[in-house]
């Protein structure tokens, strides 16, 4: 069968990282399961620049009607003045909320050869490395409820947000957790506030009510303050974690940085029925972009993501994750990690670094 | 002049470490600027048990009209099927609402020859140890705002939480927070997400307000998730943080595992003009009590924060901190940190543990 892709490299570097993905997905195509038909798009800041618009009618379009959907980065100081509506992160808010993604997926992986990378002790990641997913629910939650805003009452300013959750809403990002949960054969850890939020409480009633779809899979209830407490104390008792919004935001970044570098992370925000949404979590970095030596490991897994969420090709999905990061721990690694990897030698846990492009690291 | 202590001791191992608590006050009192009268009331399960309320009047009026509260800790499994209104931690809740404590102080403190506690890397926390104060807002916010429930809209469930904040709630807490970082010279850091949420605006808006009061404090505005992030990987960047209840609730927890023991955590809950509350971390641990070995240190730096905050007596508060962290540092630890300090010996960074009793460690 044939797929549509839709590949949108954005600002800073996007463009980069996106080349190496697109390499690694043709040299993959003979041995997958489907044809691919790769087209490009413009979204964030060069979409502004082309068309004025962070994200052109027919990039909507085309992403809507795609197979799935690459996203290098948006965003920059160059487009920072620009009014709110054109700014390039706004491309990446619409095209979120117009593809349907709910459930976004953020892995926080670290094989035991590259627990050195990890702010946390070696001796917390034990024998088996960092392996957690966590799931977010992305389109409600606080972050949308209504009513919001700054209003004055009695002559003094109040602030008012809501946290809202329908049912239905909680339902499916939970049915994709137990669904990853069950296909990985790992137990699932549902994080909310309970003892405290209302909107907890119903989260946590759903749960509870999906659990007789999954017997297989084991569950637990965590609360939030205490699952951020096991997260830098024993994460290797977790393995699939769902959360709302606003929690799936503070965690995943905490889970993040226990990874030790923004180079290494992917992400997938999934649909229902609909194309899903794949891109590395580093953003634009202006900093160094066109340089060549931006760090292609986040988007590289960020295509085993694809293989395995929309491809089914689980077997292709772990050869690239293990592939990346063998060639890390071979110590060769782009700049961002050659002064982790440097630390880690001078105390014998990876060979010296060499230090590769992006394109070099692409290729090893 | 006289000063009035009310002292709490709870439930599980809350008399045994408030006992310690008392002790070093009583030690302390010749070089203090007052007199102190401590008097002991019920409260928690003790209290149900007593007189089958966990917040009796009479422990109320004595809190309300005391110079000082200190808290050992509520709660129990014989306690845990009461009625909501009768369990214990009902009464620590009301406790702290009638006594308006709305700036809940969290020192996350770790001096650097007892950083191998951190589940960190030791570079992580460098030549100063860890050294960071949450001040939380404790009685406002998404914990209280109404409306507030699961409803049925439509045949739908959908849960509603409210994040509410008048703008005199955050001031005051804002006010403690800039009060704290100019007495200890050192900077500030307010923690929001005013890049979605309205009530984070307002914050932001009246925390830029309150720096022409102090403009000898440094000031910078950081979102949550990036916090979370800084906080495992560069904490010792921070000095005083100030931030909203779930925040604070989140970011505290998560703060207090990276000290490593829950045993080693004190804090303060300030009120304006009244009494304020001193209660170690630790919570009430039935498993252990009563069989003399819970650790008193969280109780003991307790005594330390209301040395500093009730009475100002910053050398006496330095001293009792130092003089808990050296007794750990020799190796002479209750049995909550045997095992970390055996691990650290092993390595040469720790003297071969010895294992005190709750009474020993208090009188080392
Ligand atoms: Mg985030
Ligand atoms: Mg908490």
């Amino acid at each position: 069968p044939r797929l549509d892709l839709l590949v949108l490299p954005g600002d800073g570097i996007g463009p980069e990282v996106v080349r190496e993905g697109v390499l690694l997905l043709r040299e993959l195509e003979p041995s997958l399961p489907a044809e691919l038909h790769i087209r490009e798009g413009a979204i964030g800041g060069a979409a502004v620049d082309e068309v004025g618009d962070p994200l052109p009618a027919d990039t909507l379009s085309a992403a809507l009607s795609a197979g799935a959907v690459f996203l290098g980065a948006v965003g920059g100081p160059r487009w920072e003045n620009l009014p709110a509506e054109r700014r390039p992160e706004q491309g990446l808010l619409r095209l979120r909320k117009e593809m349907r993604v709910f459930a976004n997926l953020r892995p926080l992986r670290l094989p035991p050869e590259l627990s050195f990378l990890s702010p946390l002790r070696l001796e917390i990641l034990g024998e088996g490395g960092l392996d957690v997913l966590i799931v977010r629910e992305l389109v409600g939650g606080i972050y949308f409820g209504e009513p919001r805003g700054i209003f004055v009452e009695g002559g003094e300013r109040v602030a008012v947000d809501t946290l809202r959750y329908r049912e239905e809403e909680i339902a499916r990002v939970v049915d994709v957790a137990f669904r990853i949960a069950r296909t990985q054969g790992k137990p699932l850890a549902s994080v909310d506030k309970a003892n405290v939020l209302a909107s907890s409480r119903l989260w946590r009633e759903v749960v509870e009510a999906k659990r007789a779809e999954y017997p297989d899979v084991p569950v637990r209830h965590v609360l939030v303050d205490a699952f951020a407490m096991d997260l830098v104390r024993r994460p290797t008792a977790y393995g699939v974690v769902v959360t709302e919004n606003l929690f799936g935001d503070i965690l995943s970044d905490l889970g993040g940085a226990l990874v030790g570098s923004l180079g290494l992370l992917p992400s997938a925000s999934l649909s229902e029925g609909g194309p899903h949404l794949y891109e590395p979590v580093h953003g634009s970095a202006p900093d160094i972009a066109g340089q060549g030596i931006a760090n292609p490991a986040g988007m590289l897994l960020t295509v085993a993501m694809f293989l395995r969420h929309t491809l089914a090709a689980e077997d292709a999905a772990s050869a690239v994750e293990a592939a990346v990061f063998a060639t890390i721990a071979r110590g060769r690694v782009t700049p961002d990690l050659a002064e982790a990897c440097r630390r880690a030698h001078a105390s014998g846990r990876c060979p010296a670094p060499e230090v590769l492009s992006t394109a070099e690291f692409g290729a090893a």
